[in-house]
């Protein structure tokens, strides 16, 4: 970052906040009072209230090598509104804690609010609250969204039956493949002062990767259409894990069709340049944060009113387990194999008949192959 | 920690989770929906929700040389609920995210969430959901509490006026004794593997730093007097920098007695050990997570009945500004001096004579000395 540099020692913790925090205005009815008392106070009369939270932390989440600060923050609250819409919700409000280290200053620190309150104005959020403390080591963002849905239009991940329709919002793989870009040009302009990494053409896979957007568009297309779905999630880990997800919690089981995943041509492009296969990333691939869900059999004409969203396959009886139809019509049985153990699999035959590998390294002994993308 | 040891590898996340969250129900009617989908589900339909969360690094805000995780634990859930009980509400849910560095295992975390439980079950809050990753540096715990209260009950910062009395509960500078005395004895124990920390008659102090309690049963016997405070807080950062807060937010001055502020016998003592002043101990020292609220002049009578509330001082115009009356009579300006300059500024006259330093250290270039108890 260029420019005037302030140490946040000058401001002081305080100053830091006020700074971050002045004009803020609240929008939503349902926000009472804002940053400035020992809670945050909200009024939620006449709906449920949604809670959700997720905590980011630097060299396992994200990677500042390519990550702009100001898209960071976008994403660290973006990535939240999404689990709100996961619940057929709205996000109203959220507070933001952020453990500093000391390379960062005030200049930083601001750009990635700038992001935060970016994404707070685009989804009409209030940013009410939060904490912000220094760190030894990095940067750690934690951010909690709250956000409302009346009673009978909250939608859990156990509620999909047999013969449900399976959907999917938009397409898939294609933030993984604009991780894998990044990843790339980061090797390769290692130690070149004067780097020009090699975008042209792919900027849609890196905007998905630096710059997601929640679904919103698809919850409001849902309530116009009076659709209510059976069961849905936001894609944050990859297909194959949300998919297993819902069929648990409902109990069933599910087919779903390689030839009806929703793949951009840039995604499949990439694949190909990389000698990956697709369809894993397709599936396995994280952080799309698309919309997952099911809906009874008849809706299917009021589904296809509703523009980027595909069907991918129905609900079975649980005996019948979670499969993938391939192309040639076999039957490959659906694993979590989760996005992080993608490269190791990257010259296996398909996505789904690599060995059994849930998400165990997500957290522990693997700890920098596990949760970290830049590891991945 | 003794006996068997299991990576977290073995279990995975969502396996580690299963095993931290289950048999957990869910108590209070507002509480829907726990751990296990997108979002927690809450219904506040005739109270106003209060939202507070609080962001903990090691290194930073804990030691694991000395604090045990089940303590540690305990104090990161109570911490959350004392800023509810803060505006006078009841702390009803929390959410718990843990970044987790690969040093950890799954009894390690088994025994921070035994603390966590145990502090929900005292308190009668529900633990609803949260994030477990992994962190390349230490532990993180990040705790968002949910929290409610009828809209007239509710207490800001905001509403001190002139002549109020000021009160706190219980005693001041006994965590931060605790802290001194930890600290003292790690120092003494290094090198040495069959050290006995020196801790007799001083249990208190220890148990004032390792496993504060918040003050519900203020809280509860303001509501059976009647008594509605004008503002209140609770004491985090030390009685000077909230009543700083105070007056600063209701645009008021003070006055506080040197010779009003309840000191515990233990604390005095350690004090003299250490030949620390005593004052600025109960003034600066940090943690103590008791009360501080002001109260009409007429409710005088009301307060003498609740045990344990000490009437130290009064709320005056704000020309006045805030300051310390001492035992001979002089007026001392209250300066926001933080727990953590203290050790440098033992040796003053005064608590409240020592040069102006605001928190400035609690962020940035002086990161480690700053927000850290640690290092304090």
């Amino acid at each position: 970052m260029e420019g005037k540099q302030t140490e946040i020692a000058a401001l002081g913790e305080f100053g830091l906040i006020d700074r971050l925090t002045k004009d803020i205005e609240l929008k939503n009815t349902s926000s009472l009072k804002g940053v400035g008392d020992d809670c945050a106070v909200m009024e939620y009369k006449d709906t449920d209230v949604l809670v959700s939270t997720d905590l980011l932390v630097e060299g396992i989440h994200f990677d500042l090598t390519y990550v702009p600060l100001k898209h960071l923050g976008y994403k660290a609250a973006v990535v939240n509104f999404s689990d709100i819409y996961a619940m057929n919700g709205h996000p109203r409000q959220i507070t933001v804690s952020l453990a500093i280290s000391k390379r960062f200053t005030v200049e930083h620190i601001e750009a990635l609010y700038s992001g935060i309150r970016l994404a707070c104005e685009i989804y009409g959020v209030d940013l009410v609250g939060g904490d912000t403390t220094s760190s030894r080591a990095g940067l750690v963002i934690s951010i909690t969204c709250i956000g409302d849905a009346p009673r009978d239009r909250i939608v859990y991940r156990s509620g999909a039956k047999d013969t449900d329709l399976i959907c999917v919002s938009g397409d898939l793989g294609s933030a993984y493949m604009g991780l894998q870009l990044l990843e790339r040009e980061k090797v390769a302009s290692a130690g070149q002062a004067d780097f020009q990494p090699q975008f042209q053409g792919k900027e849609y896979l890196i905007e998905r990767q630096l710059k997601p957007e929640a679904r919103r568009d698809v919850i409001e297309a849902l309530e116009k259409e009076g659709i209510v779905p059976t069961s849905m999630m936001d894609i944050s880990d990859g297909l194959s894990s949300e998919l297993l997800h819902i069929c648990k919690a409902s109990n069933v089981g599910c087919r779903v069709y390689e030839d009806r995943i929703p793949i951009d041509y840039q995604t499949a492009l990439m694949a190909e340049e990389l000698n990956m296969n697709l369809v894993t990333a397709a599936m396995n691939g994280g952080e799309d944060y698309e919309l997952l869900f099911t809906v009874p059999l008849h809706a299917h004409e009021d589904i296809k009113k509703i523009p980027g969203i595909k069907v991918i396959g129905h609900i079975t009886k649980p005996e019948l387990g979670c499969a993938l139809i391939t192309r040639d019509g076999n039957e490959m049985t659906i694993r979590a194999q989760g996005w992080n153990a993608l490269l190791e699999e990257a010259q296996a035959d398909s996505a789904t008949s690599a060995p059994p590998q849930s998400e165990t390294a997500k957290t522990g002994d693997k700890t920098e192959a596990g949760d970290s993308k830049a590891e991945a």
